[in-house]
């Protein structure tokens, strides 16, 4: 895709353009007495612990780390051998946003796999799983899918535990890229844990930049069996926080009430708030179901360039001319109604 | 080094299980508004950029990163091929501490040398700079010291240039882990510049989170001949902030008026308080020049058993039982004359 | 594909299953007399070089190592850097059949791209030479082409000198995997020279194992400004024989005279007539044009398991039931007429 | 070490300078019939399979490799995990002649231990199995000893077993780098079960090629618990031979009845004349025990110089002067003589 121009808010760029939530903040402030122990021994981790497991089960294991590519790989490597393949949708991160970072931290062989909406579907993972026991071939690990996918689509509490059945009858195990997993809950209207845990997701890699944080994101190991070395590999793979309660403080702040739901569910409501008004506008037409926080629609070339230049946002598919637009918890209503009505105004010029 | 006894304040185990500073949280809050594109193309990291060249040269590149693992090993692979070796002391964290890193993430062989001070000297990189030409060996590519370094001590800005000479006469680089080469210049009294660009050093790691930050290193490019692909290798070795402005605006906090220079030179002077108080105790021998914020002693072994449950600190070697004592930007005279205090009554107990 | 069974000759399953060429053996017996310099520093490495500038050019170097895989990963290693990525055929070897080598060793990142023939187009390297200067992508470095394909065709001189245009018109180098690049030769009736340094190729891997030899392939670099660090990378990538004249002296025995070019030739022939006599069949379809020394087909499943239990060859491809045969050096005109008869037999049962 | 001036025969140089002895070039002609399955699965490897077993126990599974960096940083990788670390012997191979391949190739960081005559010792291996659990530190996974030694020492079975003790302890294991082994069963009089397998060795690299092959190497997993994929690690890290039969027939060859003892108790025996003879030359003095097929001395330099224009052999250590001389299974008593002559000459011009 191409570079949004820089610029002025409000952008429909991406969710890591925008602010930090002010609780998030505060929370920083909060934890900012004394000393505590590094690395991780301090008792805000210790607390973003308990909130943990409310969320996800009693097993599960919670890592900080920096940020979504240090969540993804650590996670692939602790699921993987050397000599593993990772079975992933072309569209997925790992794939195309992380300048290769598993193949050159981990050695890592993707298996891409073409999807309309960026979804993995049983099939397709029974499609790829093959080569088992051939020497010339990577022998396939894991499977890993992203939700809210790349895309802005989400998979139900069903799609994923199918594909984790799927995964699991060859004795693979499933990784979720989840650095918007709390827009797909909300979208849901579940609990994480029913479209993670309870849906057979071995790792998820658990978002928070994107949903207000300054930065931090956390590798959850929901079935321990499916993991080893997190703890070194998240060391040598170079994700560990010395201070790390500053990052676990904002990690609790999200999870521990209920601000990863707020921000989400608003950064959902202000995508269907804009897809609304974009169908309305001749010309303009929504190329993916609108489930979470991004719309993708196709427009004239001309007025997407002409609406980039008040508004930033990226074209997606520089062959189509496929936009994408990203609401954050901190679009408001009248962002939108302001770039739908440009919107309206650039395509009709 | 036997782990800390987790625990209460103050403590003098790292200078990373120090807070933060507030007029570190203040900027961040002072960056909070709207939008800003990612990646490091905002209004902030452009200051950032500014703030850098004033202290390191118009040469100067800056590239902000999460710890200091990766602000190292970014650095060293853009510095190196393939086949390098990088040559360092044996003390080094990049050698120590980092879980093999360097090897994992790069590939590297570490060179590691043996030194009663953690300080290289031309001679001794002489003596490791061999198998030039010989397929056999790695190719030595990359001389790293620190500064500090581990041990406490100081590169005099002559003793750098003889090292930066040494280096650069077998077509090597240098690099400067520069965790704590704030520590080093107030130590000094010169100028950052004095220490680095003009003394040679092509590429330095220069530290923040040991200074008084949340989390935020930068890779510095001193000599840009020096480095090539640091933004694919920051991006690609998963040390890449999306909310980038969030990190540079505490970096550049740090460095735009003195407040940098104050906190390090304040943690030097606890170190030498603390020194000054511990030569005084019978039984405790310092082992270490004091000549930044750590301290270096032995001391009867069962007295340091006692003494770390009442303060946390480590055990740096297990043989010896010699001690490390590190003091931080809020190490206040209080603390170091309550540890102090304990000292002599745990060791004369 | 599917692994073939085990078993008695002749085979067609691959040219890797062919014996050695009688005068290879000779030539280890020739050169097996004292003691030689280890590590290519002897007298039959010496003359293959200038056997090797004789077919490529003079500024041709020629590097000797074990294998296929170790003489496509060295070379891509050499032509590329840390963040590069590889644009190849989907079909390509090195994606396909070395279990991930260039992801493990280079930690490179493979473009692949669909392709109905194996071959590579300028059109194609265009569509996917993409994200030059985007952090978020590996950059493309090289473009890897297979002469002659995995899939049994040849690139012309023309084809190859235009996807070369095309590489380096965005600042990329080119390889090419010529594991059967004897048989390209053969089958254009082109000297080595015209389809490789003539053509643009940078950097070629020189089949020796799959025309004749014991063991035994060759990088060679065409244009030494495409590549850098072959010594150290072959010696790191274990791939430098100790007793290097035993693998240049097969290398030396196969290309001195004209004997890759008659064994290349025959195996052609053998393959043709293979496809002649199976074009006759009712039911089989030859589904690749036949340009070297595969023939690629479709024909009813159960005939071809009965077939392959008399003639061992590989299932290419489990959908679609396509299969492979390939000939070799050894193959001769009743083992191909064996085959063909029992062909027509099983498929007519 | 300085490279040895290429040249004439006899040399002392490395017994990977020697020639091939003529029943291994006889056992390849013996297998050169017909078509065989590729990558293993052909006869004479099957064959190959029952001959390791008889000697090394029924345990016992053999991967023939290309050579001895092959299978030491295969078996390193089946043997430990990404976090892991190597102990071994400062002076060993992995750590000084392979350019870095197990960093590069597996991530590993070696932990390398200063010793006298190139032996580790269970109190060695106690002083540096550290950091179990320290997430900073790599986790010592694999003590690795080289046998015989690269100073020409041998480790008794004894020692052997008692380093295997402390290494289990730690939940460790044991690889044994068997370039030499048969160098060194010679020297003991004992059966290579007695040395390997009985005295608590994991995985073994069983060397091939400096004891009189053409090449080829292998890995022998004794103990199938302490390694796993190494199947895949083979082919990943390009030490897959196609054509098998001929590295398998080989390796066949020299241990199917007593043609590695007969090689191996040969150079030992013309190292042991040598060291004689070398003891009677004033101004000489012999360094190490003479315990297998190299001996290693102190003479004047300027003789060594003229020596080394004669008879070419490696300066061992540039600093001391100290030279290697290594016999072959094809060094003569009077290449001895000739050499200890010219010894005798130089010494005293």
């Amino acid at each position: 895709m191409t570079q949004s121009p820089t610029g002025t808010a409000p952008a429909f760029a991406s969710d890591n353009q925008a602010s930090v939530h002010p609780d998030i903040l505060a929370a920083l402030t909060a934890v900012n007495t004394g000393h505590q122990p590094a690395y991780g021994d301090d008792t805000t981790t210790a607390r973003l612990r308990d909130i943990v497991r409310r969320h996800f089960g009693e097993r599960a294991e919670v890592f900080p780390v920096f940020n979504g590519t240090g969540a993804n790989v650590v996670s692939l490597q602790a699921m993987s051998e050397r000599w593993s393949s990772v079975i992933c949708p072309e569209s997925a991160h790992i794939n195309t946003d992380e300048c290769g970072a598993p193949e050159k931290i981990a050695g890592l062989k993707l298996v891409t796999v073409p999807t309309p909406d960026g979804k993995l579907t049983p099939d397709l993972v029974e499609a790829h799983a093959t080569g088992f026991g051939n020497v010339q071939r990577r022998q396939p690990a894991v499977v890993s899918i992203t939700q809210s996918t790349e895309l802005g689509t989400v998979y139900t509490a069903e799609e994923t535990a199918a594909i984790a059945a799927a995964t699991h009858e060859h004795g693979m195990t499933l990784h979720m890229d989840g650095a918007r997993v709390a827009n797909a809950a909300a979208s849901l209207g579940l609990p994480l844990r029913a479209l993670t845990t309870d849906a057979g997701v071995d790792v998820l890699s658990f978002g928070g930049t994107k949903n207000g944080l300054l930065l931090g994101e956390a590798i959850v190991v929901l079935n321990p069996d499916a993991a080893r070395g997190v703890p070194y590999l998240r060391k040598s793979s170079m994700q560990l926080a010395s201070k790390m309660r500053y990052v676990s403080a904002q990690l609790a702040a999200l999870l521990d009430g209920d601000l990863w739901l707020r921000n989400a569910a608003h950064a959902n409501a202000m995508a269907r708030r804009l897809a609304d008004a974009a169908r309305a506008v001749p010309g303009v037409e929504i190329t993916q179901a609108v489930e979470a926080n991004a719309v993708f629609a196709v427009m004239p070339r001309a007025a997407a360039e002409r609406l980039r230049k008040r508004f930033p946002f990226y074209i997606w598919d520089e062959r189509t001319g496929e936009v994408r637009w990203v609401c954050s918890f901190d679009t408001t209503e009248d962002d939108v109604d302001a770039f739908a009505a440009a919107l309206a105004e650039e395509t009709s010029a």
